[in-house]
């Protein structure tokens, strides 16, 4: 099949000129419609995501990738919600970040403003259709979103009832256009449509990243690898390091925000380091530990240098043992992806020197990795959590999907 | 000569770790040093300048890039007061932008932090290497800057207050690299260094931007082309229009912010367009006028298809009468470079129609496009005026030279 990618972008172009002026109103409208009609329609979107699991199984499709393809009644449940909250969120578009009067009497102004068109290529997990769809449409910009194949009926079963909705509100179906059968070569061309297309956001893994780094002429915020870590400083509470760290794997250990290395403070191994190798294994949780760690985990393989920096996407946890504060920091500076670190520790110094001494898009004093995520911090839902320091660090939401732009009002000032 | 820049990059680097956690105090410290010995050396200056302005005549440079080479009193004198300015400002670094606490007890908060180090490339504006040091160095980022190569005796100079400084304040040279005398090449493989440069912000003409989109790896943020317009609506005063329309043409030609071309709505056309002629030519203004203009400007060349869009940066402007303000829309949304327009009237509704269908960086009211300015909206001095939508749209000061990333502080909280 042959698609004319331009033809593509330049609707999608048309259709954000009309929601980039569109009212709040309208758009918590047409929100609350599509919420309505995937709550309606559950077995629908069962039935079409047994038929791409299926499919997935038969394909080998490895067990992380399976976790992120299944639509599970608590995830369709969680859209849903999120579809209701990003209507309920405050509009960004119009919102005044800041406003002062001028010596010479100019009132100037900034005013949030939507981006255009935002590409979106990611993985498997076919919800992101919807939540991609339901900030981008909210923040006023259209968007093209290239998920996994896998993900095809999936995926194709929820732009559906986009399509629906817009229809019924008379807004241009090019707002979401779904294009999880689209080629590499068709990416690779969307994704230079300089002037075309504002915003391009890869999730995924390294090759998918890759890609969208070779390809690319257009702006890109990356939502890369999540290699988190947690330090269990000297002064952490035993019970609630561990606890934190088998929350932080095992909760969803396919998402980028699951803990994949713990770094324990050597004066604290004796103390937290068996009672750790007991939880986690009675998680199913296999441990990759350096030989310190492993004289106090019995039943941990032995860590290669490998295993410093991966992210595992599984039930698979590295241990390393390091004599300070400082040497988990530049454990951290080295390996870490940027995403999210976190400390668990009672020592108050302990925990501002932590958080001062990493540049991650999200540090954590005595809390599970796995709060990094939109929802958790209060956006809202997310379209990922950029590990780019560019324009949005960390999770990103409907003010992340905006820019600012000036509006300078006088009464004839020359300079 | 051969430059080794992954070495140079490297040593940035290392600089940004330790400007990042400056204090303010530390930082207002350095940048009033150099403004005073600055001050205390302006006669040294305009003899570098002088040198490089002989070297420049000779070599037959066009009168717009002679003008921005130039280092006069009033601009000598403007860096100076940029300086302490900046040093006056608030530090961003550290900024908490945001702050709540969760349902379940989560402190989370959004701090601005620095973005590491910073490649800017611009052509021959000497005055800008200190401009953006000083704007670089206070958000805490480490900068390297190439200027034209034709501005080099006096970056070298500007450079060397830059260094002194850092070497009496104890503090890494790397915080600055002045790279004025280094080819394509090695800035080609500057900007194609991910994971050492963090943002390249290119400056200039469409030659060294396409040079820039070609070859960087790294994020970039574009300062181009600035093809303001003014749009003179039917409720306009004409004398307000002829001010506005001669000072962004004439108050300063080669910058970006010039107004290029003037839109004048038909039913103003015959009390405003006569006038205006006079005006633009007592200032030595060439016009490029389409029909109807010309019927009302005698002395106007007619425009070409080549005029609408074109950036002179010299005293020429383009003028045509459009039929509405959705016709003059219609050609800014065509034309425009997303820079800066502006629209005379005395009609209100007007106004916010206008301010609504443009979607440029800045969209002014009754007054000179000139004033977007980093000065002039109240930010300090400025690196350039973004016209990239993507971080910063519009002028970038200190809040625009960093990002922000999320703290959130528990008790224990999992998911």
């Amino acid at each position: 099949m042959t698609i004319n990618i331009r033809v593509i972008a330049e609707a999608a172009v048309a259709a954000s000129r009309t929601l980039a002026t569109l009212s709040t109103g309208a758009k918590n409208a047409l929100l609350q419609d599509v919420a309505r009609r995937v709550d309606a329609a559950r077995e629908a979107i069962f039935a079409a995501n047994a038929i791409d699991m299926s499919a997935a199984r038969a394909a080998g499709l490895a067990t992380a990738k399976l976790r992120r393809l299944e639509v599970t009644p608590a995830s369709l449940a969680q859209l849903i919600e999120g579809l209701h909250q990003i209507a309920a969120l405050p509009d960004p578009v119009g919102q005044v970040t800041s406003e002062m009067t001028r010596p010479n009497g100019l009132r100037v102004r900034r005013v949030r403003t939507s981006l255009g068109v935002i590409a979106m290529i990611f993985e498997a997990r076919p919800l992101v259709t919807l939540d991609a769809f339901a900030l981008c449409f909210k923040s006023g910009n259209a968007c093209i979103l290239k998920g996994g194949k896998e993900a095809a009926q999936t995926a194709a079963v929820l732009a559906n009832f986009a399509h629906e909705s817009l229809l019924a509100h008379n807004l241009p179906q090019a707002a979401i256009t779904v294009a999880n059968d689209w080629s590499r070569e068709n990416v690779a061309e969307l994704i230079a449509l300089e002037g075309l297309i504002d915003l391009a956001i890869p999730r995924g893994g390294p090759d998918l990243i890759n890609f969208v780094r070779a390809h690319a002429k257009v702006p890109c915020i990356f939502h890369a690898a999540g290699v988190c870590h947690v330090f269990i400083d000297a002064a952490a509470d035993a019970a609630m390091a561990i606890s934190i760290v088998v929350n932080g794997k095992t909760s969803a250990p396919a998402t980028c925000n699951a803990t994949e290395c713990v770094l324990v403070h050597a004066s604290a191994a004796a103390r937290v380091l068996p009672a750790l190798a007991g939880a986690l294994s009675q998680a199913n949780v296999v441990i990759h530990a350096d030989e310190r760690a492993r004289a106090l985990m019995p039943n941990a393989h032995p860590a290669t240098h490998a295993d410093w920096g991966r992210e595992y996407l599984d039930l698979e946890i590295a241990v390393r043992v390091v004599d300070s504060l400082e040497d988990a920091l530049a454990h951290i500076a080295r390996y870490s992806s940027d995403h999210t670190e976190a400390i668990v520790t009672s020592d108050q110094v302990a925990a501002e020197r932590f958080v001062a001494g990493v540049r991650s898009s999200c540090t954590v004093v005595n809390a599970s990795t796995r709060f990094n995520d939109g929802f958790q911090l209060g956006l809202g839902a997310e379209v990922g959590i950029s590990t780019s320091r560019l324009h949005a660090y960390g999770p990103m939401g409907l003010g992340e999907l905006t820019t600012t732009r000036f509006v300078v009002e006088g009464s004839g000032q020359i300079r």
